[in-house]
């Protein structure tokens, strides 16, 4: 275990352009024909690189690169890697002007993640392990980006989940017919059986009555979680759905603010909170969200970046479900999410474990400092 | 008055940085060498060239840039320029997942106010007219930058002010050992007279007990309102001190996203509103929390770029005080703010009446597509 302090002595931003293998659909984002990977690796003055990114759905990944090359990056030179929750707070303020969430959540977060490495890196522990060490595996589901997939198609996209080893999985839902949607949660539960888990997934495009309506509709159906009905801001809104309908409510990747989260918790009534690592302020801001889950009695659960979450899970003892997300981001590092008995597996490597291939990921590089 | 449809036919973004006089301080930003001003030019298909903007404290603005060059012009080429509210609602949606907020509310603002241009030109109205049209001029007042001035500067700083015929004047506050904050406040309150309107801004700098401490300390002083004692987050928070003590609240330069205002609308008991046409998607944000504050029985305010706030505080019929800022944006154009009677004049030239001089900008411009 290294000890002595060390200074970030380089910063670098790397971005990608991943295409995906076809064309994906939900219901408020239209198709994703590819996603954004923005690098950031931070190398301290005792030659330990650390590695954090993070994620976007086609859209504003250059900005984010901007930002974090042409600004944040000068604001780091010299500081001491292990003070990772003050850097935290000091962009959060230093930049607060142009902030309070958005680009610039995305761009703290891949700066984060980057110093958590390296902290993980010097104790010579994984990232489940300092993190928490709850466990080192967590329960996880296949999240669908299928929304534009025939009832047929989706099927053979959910029977592919079961092959793969998935105990879990959701659907997108908010077809301008309801009843469409209704059709295909009730098509998917008859392929999965009864014991599966099963989770729906209408990306904020209902109103509160016809949120509450479709609830109704599926209520039968065993749902675990109902994640966005409504747009993210109306917490009250959340609350009200809550109240009308059996089916336990889940959001959280669209919140990229602390207190939204506190808010979220004081009104929305949810019954999973859905942080994501890549736009709530890395890891830090993860964790954060993760201790106020546990005073609410709420599991934690995550969106996106599963080669990443899958530790920050593990770790916790209240951990509801991975998302193993439809962005396989895994694919392109060293060692891809691997699962045991339908539970994913965390890295035992120290650091996070998220290992980027340059064979893999160089291809779709398109620009760097 | 042009009726035909016009679309967008190209989109042009320049960057610059603008340096201050002299060193400028607040409680939270720290100091401010600099401002940083991103356009948006929209040229239309029949000709009529929109130019909007927005601006930072000094940060952020290379992002801005890159937002609306790279991701965000391709999105509006070919619309149709008079479809303003539908623009404005396609690029939150669009962006939304990097959104809600931050870096791209300053994006979505520079193209809202560049197509308000062009719908003004095309009328051949003023800004003033087009937006409410209640009057052509507004109440205002110098805003410092002070918080690092010396007692005595600072008064030659608020009589600077009053030679230019301010009425009203507003200091920063948020000092170390906050007796030293009332006795500047009681020093600047001696200067101006009994009869001249003051304000203070603590730059959310104070917890809730420190707010409703200074709050007391300055009750005899004829404040007029009590800028962002605390972060802008904390609506609850806010409605603790403003029921604590008997000077009115103001916030809203922080607040990046509509909902943000409705809860602070319902929740912050605040005085004033004070949206920023530059950070709130424009003059449609701007008016539309404009007509939020009317419903609620609260005078609309405005923060930062008084060339263009000068015609939508003096178009509504609720407004309360146009803030002068300490960043001169309006110096770089060819009608800089104009004083009448200690009131703030609205240009009655076609459009926006905010016109860059290319002599005085350029030389601070960084890039331009
Ligand atoms: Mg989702
Ligand atoms: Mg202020």
């Amino acid at each position: 275990m290294i000890t002595a302090p060390s200074q970030i002595s380089s910063v670098n931003i790397e971005y990608y352009q991943v295409p995906l293998a076809e064309v994906l659909s939900d219901a408020k984002h239209g198709d994703h024909t590819h996603f954004e990977i923005i690098v950031c690796r931070i190398m301290s003055s005792d030659g330990v690189e650390g590695v954090g990114y993070t994620y976007t759905g086609g859209k504003g990944g250059r900005a984010i690169y901007t930002l974090l090359n042409d600004e944040i990056r000068p604001h780091l030179i010299g500081l001491n890697c292990a003070d990772i929750d003050a850097i935290w707070h000091k962009l959060q303020w230093d930049f607060h002007y142009v902030g309070r969430g958005g680009i610039l959540s995305f761009a703290i977060s891949a700066v984060d993640i980057a110093l958590w490495d390296i902290k993980c890196k010097r104790l010579g522990q994984p990232l489940w392990q300092v993190a928490g060490g709850a466990s080192n595996r967590t329960n996880c589901y296949a999240g669908g980006i299928d929304l534009n997939f025939s009832e047929q198609k989706l099927l053979n996209n959910i029977q592919g989940y079961l092959d793969r080893g998935f105990e879990a999985v959701k659907i997108k839902v908010g077809k301008e017919d309801y009843r469409e949607d209704v059709a295909r949660v009730r098509a998917v539960r008859a392929l999965i059986g009864n014991d599966r888990t099963f989770m729906v997934d209408a990306n904020y495009s209902m109103s509160i009555d016809e949120a509450i309506r479709f609830g109704h509709a599926i209520e039968d159906q065993a749902i675990t979680w109902f994640e966005e009905p409504t747009i993210p801001d109306d917490y009250q809104g959340y609350g009200k759905i809550a109240d009308a309908i059996s089916i336990p409510l889940a959001m959280g990747e669209n919140l990229h603010i602390i207190h939204e989260f506190i808010y979220a918790i004081e009104q929305a009534k949810l019954g999973y909170l859905q942080p994501d690592a890549s736009n709530i302020g890395g890891i830090t801001g993860w964790l954060k969200v993760a201790e106020m889950a546990k005073q609410a009695n709420i599991p934690v659960c995550s969106h996106g970046m599963h080669e990443l979450h899958v530790s920050l899970m593990a770790s916790q003892p209240h951990a509801g479900y991975l998302e193993v997300h439809s962005f396989p981001i895994d694919q392109y590092t060293k060692s891809p999410l691997r699962l045991e008995q339908g539970k994913a597996c965390a890295p035992d490597t120290p650091g996070t474990g998220v290992d980027f291939d340059p064979v893999l990921l160089s291809p779709h590089l398109i620009t760097q400092s």
